[in-house]
């Protein structure tokens, strides 16, 4: 049995889109409506023919369906709430795809109306691209989704948002919110924060130009720039939500990298040597996780 | 015409085995004698057929060679040098392939005999790997290599290694030591120093396991794995013998940090938003510059 008969979808970017796109694929029967705060996305959603109806306004969106997924910044929860809470069904359940959750819940919670059931949940997939255009069908294919239940209870709520993301490829894990935000601080919004800067260091630097950062970029850089040329919106407002993680790890990080900046002003290479031999255990793990590819260079052709 | 008849190459790793392959590739007539400090590695290069002779120690493989090319990690250089310098040809050029170049110079011009010509040079190439089976033939194509005469001076001997690496593939540019120490410190050395330094302190973390990093690594952190695979001995020496350079640039990457840093903890939304952007730019241009695949996610699969 489907989990959802008519799923609506606010905020049609890279990940909006994919779930229309799987959905369509894996639940063919699922009515699809879908909303987005751009004009030009709706249009471009009607051309590709991503849901079966597409509303000028969220509120309307929302009206009689039995799943409402936010896929918009994390920022805009809020006003996206209030558009929406008085036009959900009774029974609805709302969730998310957002990169933090504890705000999610904090934003969502007031706003709704009894008998609406929030189920936070975090697909871990995605690109460096945005927008409708750059959504596709497998996206979640073999991807972990984290759901946040908001009082860690299981419930049948959570049990069908669970179902559905099985239903679109992906692999499920329950996890409390706060707890959530702590391990994608790491694994996320970490890299992409150091990413982000260290790209713009190079950039600003006097004694080597922006060409030669380009040209040399293979020896290690653009391996940065991939998650650094990520939605900018939709990062400042992951590091504004789930702040306290993320300033929490990033004085671990700062820490450990004057570290190591030590160990060079001091020509310790026992302890740089230490450090780096760590690493090549975690890359392992990851491989054998199935979590990347175990192409040396990413694949990336020689010639 | 050939630029060398007879080739040494001392280190038989992934750059070391790639060249031989290369060579073999492109130059079939030119003779190949090699070395490695490792036996295990000397044995697995005669299995490879790698080269046509391979010697028990350094001094060995250059006797009469037109071409030395040291691939050994660069704390090794001065050792290297003097176990090889009695036994060049006069008339020889040396060469290497170190990721620094002033201290490459610093280590091995005092040793030099008067007659042998000293040509450093850094493809810049290379992949996570390490070893003799990592190399491949087609590793430097399209790939650019710099080449840092000593005095700055273009001469015969220059030429003659300018010649070797394109017929190898690879484009050449010829750059000042000390100015190419630099660039890479931003293009290769801090993103690799970085990348060790997060792995590390990702697998150090109290409140997440090191099996939920690996778990959900798809979110970014998956990326820097990559490049913090790389030979350990190796990264070490590219520090200690480009600290100048390197603790430059990270002077600056720190401060960078931290200025998103506050602004993450003042909640400074548009400094973050304004920062995010400009890194898509650079990512473009790299893509446009050859220096990368245009696939999201790397070409990833997904599914």
């Amino acid at each position: 049995m489907l989990p959802f008969r008519r799923v609506a979808i606010i905020g049609m970017g890279l990940i909006g889109s994919s779930v229309a796109r799987a959905v369509r694929t894996h639940m063919p029967t699922v009515a699809l409506v879908a909303h987005d705060a751009d004009a030009a996305v709706r249009d471009r959603v009607l051309e590709l023919g991503l849901a079966d109806d597409v509303t000028d306004n969220a509120g309307a969106a929302v009206v009689d369906a039995d799943l409402v997924i936010l896929a918009v910044p994390l920022g805009a929860f809020a006003a996206v709430g209030a558009e929406i809470a008085d036009e959900l069904a009774p029974g609805a359940v709302i969730s998310d795809v957002g990169s933090a959750k504890q705000s999610v819940i904090d934003a969502l919670l007031p706003l709704l109306p009894p008998g609406v059931q929030l189920v936070p949940a975090h697909p871990v997939a995605g690109t460096e691209r945005s927008g409708p255009d750059a959504g596709f069908a497998s996206l979640f294919d073999g991807r972990w989704c984290i759901i946040t239940p908001v009082d860690g209870v299981n419930s049948p709520a959570v049990q069908r948002v669970s179902d559905f993301w099985t239903r679109l490829g992906s692999k499920v894990e329950v996890m409390d919110a706060r707890h959530h935000d702590m391990v994608l601080a790491v694994t996320s919004h970490i890299p992409h924060l150091i990413a982000y800067s260290i790209v713009g260091t190079a950039a600003d630097l006097e004694d080597v130009t922006r060409g030669e950062v380009i040209k040399y970029s293979a020896g290690g850089f653009r391996d940065f720039t991939r998650i650094a040329a990520s939605d900018p919106t939709m990062w400042r407002d992951v590091f504004l939500t789930n702040r306290d993680a993320v300033l929490d790890v990033l004085g671990r990080v700062s820490e450990d990298i004057a570290a190591l900046q030590r160990a060079i002003r001091w020509s310790d290479g026992e302890a740089l040597h230490k450090r780096f031999t760590q690493s090549r255990d975690i890359r392992r793990a990851i491989v054998e996780a199935g979590q990347d590819t175990d192409e040396p260079d990413f694949g990336r052709g020689h010639g």
